[in-house]
């Protein structure tokens, strides 16, 4: 049976109302893949081989094949496998932290159950702008065994040539080809890559907003190096001959022969996890990705175990975003035995969703507002759902209650009415989250190093264990976040060990914050009382240091206990700080510091 | 009753089986808006009045209401209505002819039957990233006496200088908000208009495309004014103190006092009617769309009657593309006693829409492409629908069959089964076209001038009059296109009658075309054999002219009489062109011209 006949037959089956004619006809037919319990289907069978054609319509064919077994593997023998746009499916969708949009998906594991992709050690290769995988309402589903990456980088680099007095010259390596239009830096693709089913119009352009400074030998964020902001502003630029540019902006220096990042938008992540239970990554490597590489949000119970987050030779930077990133999840959440390396943000970071109050319509009745362009389309506000209610500025919870009706009005507000009236300090401004089965987060075994930004982001409420890591990060390795005014990522952990830890040379750069374990929560008032973080004990950990910067930068914590940890001190890179305390605590009761 | 628990009722019927005791519920209440027959609705009475207050959440209640009554008309009582996005209403829509997206929708008119909304000579301004109105799926659906603007025009302008050797000089008056960033031209909105409820991060940016110099004094495109498209790519500029800029773009010059625009993209086209029949437009006013004036797309029946495309004061250019456009339509178009001026592209273009085949899968099967950017997701193949086959390159037909079973892939690709196979010259590169009932297209009593490029694009295979019209354009007032190789625009006359209009001094800039009636199609083999368009009547029309352009200019057409029109030389603008034939006609047969 070929593959065309398998469409059709699925076309056939969703259209006529002779339903067990049809079944039979499809148990019958569906043989040779389908057994009673588990079914091996061989990615082969529907005409796809390792190579440079674009696999992506026999993909969808066998996705279709995969949908009518019981608990489907689907199987790639292992090879390399290209996915070009062309036949992917478009799905609008809204990826929390990252860009919302219309998206182009290759792997649209939606409504699945049960399914297996072993990729036998495969390397597939995103071609375009496409979003590799997108997993949505789908229940025990395995990745396992296969690397992505694209063809094409979403975000592009440049060796340093020389410093001047208005700008920099750089030398733009040939994977990364750019154009100059009119005086202004483009970045493009491999014309080869303009396929012939490319669309009239839709000129492939690499947009970047912030450019870096990497160290090209020690493969991490230069000595000293701080973003610079371009925003949707590209580069003043003058060729200066082949690949060599001219870049005008006097706020730019940067060491001959290091590596100028060009960082991307988030509108390809790697792996979108939405609405899903039961999720696991188990020796997926993600050399690239156009957003984070693991997005998971609403979603019960996901493991990322022994993957890698690593570029691939002769780039500096492998996800443009966070490696992984979990938002309003429940169940459990264990990363292990897993390398996070040069992305271009945190290792992970765990959080709620805060939506703000916009106005009262009633006692008991208000207008809430998705805040932060990341966020919206972000629908959690349902009927029966258990919130509370938190004072914007302090962070400080102000009673719960469930809410009776919940009316979109778009992705940015929704009418919600509770069950009980506001309590009396709740205002305009506030914000209200969701009280869930916040999830088990377990850590362990894990390397995280020479990203841009922090290692975790620890702001979940369920019990955190954070264990057997090794950290080297340019800034805090350990951060305990959470606002309602700019990211309204609701943080606050209430249980959380950190311990038998390595924390080597952390904070290198010198310009990327002053604590090896901070917290860096958006409160602005009622620092005597707002109490968000709590029970956090550190023991057994090891930190290796430079210089003087702070271990523990501390403020609205109660309960910490410090004990059992080692420090050493190196002399791998340059001090940069003067003396500092080890210990910076403020407004917090209950710390327990045994050095 | 107030208008809020309006809303609360509306969500209760939605929700309760209990339906007949909420349907007499129902009558009661509604028993103040809605009458038997015809059922007059007042804006006023959901707390909108005249003013600055968003008019926005009390008119999405006003449009629930008419949805309740028979045969609504909401009105409005004359005065200045402001809408802004806050609560306006999120839809993916793909437009042809102008940009797709997930828009924020003022007036979302989707499934109504029998509305009228009557302005009463009211303005309604809109208030940034909006689309004001989108009909959908609705029937007899008639707007009526009112203005729509843009507080901040989606284009911006600027007055010219001074000429250099690198670029040129200019002021940017206040209403086009503007500021320099990296030493790069970025248009903005006033900061007072960034709300209490914008989404944080989400800058307001006024993109610009092409730039264009216009004559400030006769308010028409300058004398050998040229477009020069800047694509994605911004202006490089410096600073010459308060408003004054300095451009580098040593392509750039014009003359000092003259205003140079910068065109937008087209994402925000004022009246957007899709898949709607008998839709009336009368005495509206569109000073402003961020896009097409009014795009009908798969349309039954659409009148654009009185009405006005025509800038507000301060502004050179009206609508930022077409003034009116119809893709697909049928039943009949007619625009009557309109004006159309300053828009920044045609007055109107009344086309079909040509898919390319990609891959032949069978002989009766094929993949088929959307091939420009602003045809995506442009979907009409299905079951049983008629097509006909055309080669790409002479726009010949070769046969027709029907859809036996069509499938959308994604929003460029769907795979289609036809009844019969396919015609032995019909190959990849090839392209489909409906066969539909071609609507009768009347054109009458119109104003045409002072916009960039042409007037009208008569591309419509159903009967076509153009009467009584005047035309003042800078390209050719009527121009026959269709082509299969860039636009995808089925076009082809059958049957056109263009009688007793006045063509004024057209193509005056001199640097737009040289015919006032043409034919552009593109055919670029078999010119002997191709007649792509038929039977055409030129009679009783005035030309009056300045030069020695051509009157008209033809190829591939077949059957066409000139007589009884009237040719009067001016002296209104310099002579540009050398001595051209009045008539110039190639490859075609049947041509009767008599002077």
């Amino acid at each position: 049976m070929n593959s065309v006949s398998w469409r059709k037959l699925s076309i056939k089956i969703k259209h006529s109302g002779k339903r067990m004619k049809l079944i039979i006809l499809l148990i019958f037919i569906l043989a040779p893949f389908c057994g009673s319990a588990q079914t091996n289907i061989n990615i082969g069978d529907f005409g796809v081989i390792s190579g440079n054609d674009d696999a992506t319509p026999g993909l969808q064919k066998a996705l279709e094949a995969c949908k009518q077994c019981e608990k489907p593997t689907l199987i790639f023998p292992k090879g390399v496998y290209h996915f070009y746009p062309d036949f992917g499916v478009d799905k609008y969708c809204f990826i929390s932290n990252n860009d919302e949009g219309l998206k182009r998906i290759i792997f649209p594991l939606f409504d699945f159950k049960d399914l297996t992709i072993d990729g036998q050690g495969s390397s597939f290769i995103f071609h375009g702008f496409v979003n590799p995988f997108v997993i949505d309402h789908s229940s025990n589903v395995t990745l396992r065994g296969f690397s992505i990456d694209s063809h094409r980088s979403f975000h592009s680099e440049a060796i340093i040539l020389a410093n001047r007095e208005d700008g920099i010259d750089v030398e733009i390596p040939e994977s990364f080809p750019f154009e100059i239009n009119n005086g202004i830096l483009v970045f493009i693709d491999d014309p080869s890559e303009q396929e012939s089913l490319t669309t009239i119009g839709d000129k492939a352009t690499y947009p970047y907003c912030t450019l870096l400074e990497f160290d090209t030998e020690k493969r991490e964020i230069a000595h000293l190096a701080k973003d610079h902001y371009v925003g949707e502003n590209p580069c003043v630029v003058e060729s200066l001959g082949k690949r060599a540019v001219r870049i005008f902006n006097k706020e730019l220096s940067g060491k001959p022969g290091n590596t100028l990042v060009f960082g991307a938008n988030r509108n390809y992540p790697g792996f979108v996890v939405s609405d899903c239970s039961n999720i696991t990554f188990q020796e997926v490597t993600i050399y690239h990705s156009g957003g984070m590489g693991i997005i998971g949000q609403r979603t019960h119970n996901i493991t990322v175990d022994h993957c890698r987050v690593t570029p691939s030779p002769g780039r500096m930077i492998s996800c443009v975003a966070d490696a992984t990133h979990f938002v309003n999840c429940t169940g459990k959440i264990e990363l292990s035995y897993n390398l996070f390396e040069n992305q271009f943000d945190d290792a992970t970071n765990i959080h709620g969703i805060y939506v703000q109050i916009a106005r009262k319509i009633s006692p008991n009745e208000v207008i809430v507002q998705l805040k932060h362009k990341q966020q919206l389309g972000f629908d959690f506000l349902k009927e029966g759902l258990e919130i509370e209610f938190v004072k914007g500025l302090s962070l400080i919870p102000k009673g719960r209650s469930k809410v009776i009706e919940a009316e979109r009005i778009n992705k940015s507000l929704t009418r919600v009415k509770f069950l009980t009236e506001l309590p009396y300090e709740i205002e305009v401004g506030d914000v209200v989250a969701e009280v869930r089965d916040y999830p088990f987060i377990h850590i362990h075994h894990n390397i995280i190093r020479n990203n841009r930004s922090r290692g975790m982001l620890l702001n979940c409420r369920g019990k955190t264990v954070v264990e057997n890591n090794y950290f080297h990060t340019p800034a805090a390795a350990l951060l305990f976040e959470g606002d309602a005014q700019y990211w309204f990522e609701q943080g606050g952990v209430s249980d959380c060990i950190i311990r038998d830890n390595v924390f080597d040379n952390c904070l290198f750069p010198g310009s990327w914050g002053d604590a090896v374990i901070g917290v860096r929560a958006g409160i602005e008032e009622d620092f005597e009382e707002s109490r968000y973080n709590k029970n956090i004990r550190i023991t057994g950990n090891t930190f290796r240091i430079f210089d003087d910067a702070h271990l523990l930068d501390l403020y609205c914590v109660d309960r910490l206990i410090w004990k059992n940890n080692k420090v050493e001190k190196t002399d791998d890179y340059p001090k940069v700080r003067g003396k500092m305390d080890r210990f910076q605590v403020k407004y917090s009761k209950n710390i327990k510091i045994i050095e």
